[in-house]
């Protein structure tokens, strides 16, 4: 068993845009050489998270209208108070959906469904450089 | 420290069923003979979730009703218009939940509550076959 | 690479009470002298759960405010025909939240954003008495 730290640095639109991560972790997996483990995706930061979907634009646009009715842009939080920067709606989005996901492989794949991707949702304001953090346990 | 990875399949009655999978993991976890680790039980597909809860049918029903009202079956979704299957709402919900969860355990025996149990929720709209892979590390 | 497991043991206010456990998981890391690996968070129990904020109390309250407005306490859940115990809420909310968080770290550090904490949250209706697992798995 070893340990294979990676990075992927990527630049986000905000306000909900939903970055397909899958071939950049695949290609990741695939230059480190473990055969079988899990990878754990993590994203620093608090107001993007990380989770899988059909990367499509219908579901995209669906899973951003549902947050959106969960937490409303409009709406006045309490965080506002504190940095005047507008993006509470971002925070509570992201601490809903979690900054990280874990995820089997096995012979060299992950093991995700024909119709399933690895996605990074960045849900603040405005555009974002953002850095995902793999960790590589396997053998 | 090794990798060891079991599947686990069964049947689902979709829209919302509810599948305790404690008895099952544990015995997988029993079976591989690791005292002390991490199982990472993932579902491939997208209209699937992992978590935990207290699995009584109160709760499950409770649970698929907050569901229902923030993501109502009877919305008009836009993958509706890629697809025309009508499961705009189960993408949405699996992906909220999230298809993955990192149980610990320690002398053999998963670290859960008394009256907490690992749950599949299945969110698609028809009966479906589905596949759970474990990912057992520890030694 | 090995495992080694931690326990954490804290009090909690109960309603939506949010614990700051970043500092703490950082000295059982420091402790426990591994480099490279990952960090499982898990609280055993069906009324609480782990996920990662901006832990400031503008966000905590927010975060509050948006889960009773997705699933309010006041609402009749099908849970109180069980138990009578009137927290069918709080199995809801940790069921949608999650148990659990995996956490790289690298050279001995937690990989979070400067201002993102690691926090559980407990959503019973009651003070308790909390006992949080990690399991440390690295070398």
């Amino acid at each position: 068993m070893s340990v294979v730290t990676r990075t992927i640095d990527f630049k986000t639109r905000g306000s909900g845009d939903t970055i397909d991560l899958t071939p950049s972790i695949q290609r990741s997996l695939a230059d480190c050489g473990l055969k079988n483990g899990t990878v754990t995706v993590f994203v620093p930061g608090s107001t993007a998270s990380v989770t899988t979907m059909e990367w499509e634009p219908g579901v995209v646009d669906d899973f951003r209208d549902a947050l959106e009715r969960a937490a409303p842009e409009s709406r006045e939080y309490k965080h506002h108070l504190r940095w005047q920067d507008g993006n509470g709606h971002s925070h509570v989005r992201a601490a809903w959906i979690g900054p990280s996901l874990t995820i089997p492989f096995t012979d060299g794949n992950l093991t995700l469904g024909t119709w399933q991707q690895i996605v990074l949702v960045d849900f603040d304001t405005t555009p974002r450089q953002r850095r995902l953090i793999l960790q590589i346990l396997g053998e």
